[in-house]
């Protein structure tokens, strides 16, 4: 069968990834931030640019095996600090306060965000005009902050994000295109949010696509979801499953130019 | 780059599709219906089965291009025929007559999706435990129906399709799962019917996921939408796109085991 064939091609097909990491040091300010870089030793030419922004925890082990991921799928990713060095915690009260300190002053957000960015850009390792990003949780919002920002994205990627609306000064002149991954009993994002979230896009004239994977909660990404003892996070295999390979889809049609 | 030998692979990959079809009449009690047949006659294996079910305009050369695309992706594909023989119109209140005759009675629309079901499983090409449907429009909420009802499919797939909400009594019942890809600026569906379907879904248990495409109304996958100038009826390459590379990638999954 055709199908079979091709996908028996996909899964025979060799595994030539030499995923390779790096510490990144950079600054915003007066903040010290440490970021991961991930880029597959194996491709020797310049590749599409992938920045991944972490959960409301800080950058933790999660974002960084996404990041991982995404290098042995043949992009460079880049897992960026959105807090400080050393700022990870298990704490959900901790976890809140410091994302407070980014959210609260939106173009702070945004610039340490495209700091972020920037550090895939100077990577030596990008075609800088194939770039996205994507973000979980906090890190769904800040990629939408940079879409609002009109950063120099192909397009953003939000996993259970919180669901920032546009801001009318980005009415039409948001050029990423948008693809919100999102649980429906995703109790942190209320009905009315999203309703209005979607309307804002269609006022600023986005390219946007929302997928909403019904029994789903916040954190279905997230393996480890559930240890928190919050009941609005919890793993889910299918839509984690689904969501990723849209992402994958979503990728290809960007970088297809 | 890995994943651009991948694609060179799949861009690659010999087109040995060996497309036939056939007329398949067919009955229910007194309405003569007639749909039509598509198969690779390059494969010689029992393969998936895929029931198409059309729009509100009958069993025109629309579905039959679908089923037909199916058919050169390696599935059977039908295109039943749920109005009866010639039954196919541009009219859109003579679509409307024809569409609430079906649906007034929910038991025989859904057994007449069923008889079309019946004939891809006598076709003696399909893998009978590896069916689903796939519908547009007035066939969206068919495929619903069936997935209702609970028929024997691994998955249904509506593409901007009326929203007809789970009923009481398929609470626990749904097998099939299920993929909704709807335009967000289809004013053919309220807000509220949409956000019914999904608690409906939800409180049913059923597996299901709605993918919602910023900016498309109702139509969005048939070039010639605009034709009958309804405002809520336009093609959108994106959406149409986006939408048949995702219900291929929802197949890879219902059949992958």
């Amino acid at each position: 069968m055709r199908y079979l064939a091709l996908l028996l091609v996909i899964l025979t097909f060799p595994a030539i990834a030499d995923v390779q990491s790096k510490v990144v040091k950079y600054q915003d300010e007066e903040t010290a931030l440490t970021g991961y870089l991930y880029w597959d030793d194996a491709i020797k030419s310049p590749r599409p640019g992938i920045l991944v922004i972490h959960e409301w925890w800080g950058l933790n082990d999660y974002a960084r095996k996404r990041a991982s991921l995404l290098a042995e799928l043949g992009y460079v990713a880049f897992a960026a600090d959105m807090y400080g060095t050393d700022k990870v915690t298990e704490s959900p009260g901790q976890a809140e306060e410091w994302m407070r300190e980014v959210t609260a002053d939106v173009e702070g957000w945004r610039s340490r965000a495209a700091l972020g960015l920037r550090q895939l850009q100077v990577s030596g390792l990008v075609d800088g005009d194939h770039l996205a990003a994507i973000g979980y949780c906090f890190g769904g919002a800040s990629v939408l902050q940079m879409a609002y920002a009109n950063a120099n994205l192909k397009g953003v990627v939000s996993f259970h994000g919180a669901l920032p609306a546009a801001p009318e000064e980005a009415r039409g002149n948001i050029k990423p295109s948008i693809l919100v991954l999102h649980g429906h009993a995703d109790t942190f994002i209320a009905p009315e949010v999203v309703a209005n979230f979607r309307e804002k896009l269609d006022e600023a004239g986005a390219d946007w696509e929302m997928n909403t994977y019904g029994g789903a909660v916040h954190g279905f990404t997230n393996p480890n979801a559930a240890k928190h003892g919050i009941s609005n996070l919890r793993y889910d295999a299918k839509a984690d499953k689904r969501s990723w390979a849209r992402m994958q889809a979503f990728f290809a049609e960007l970088f297809s130019d």
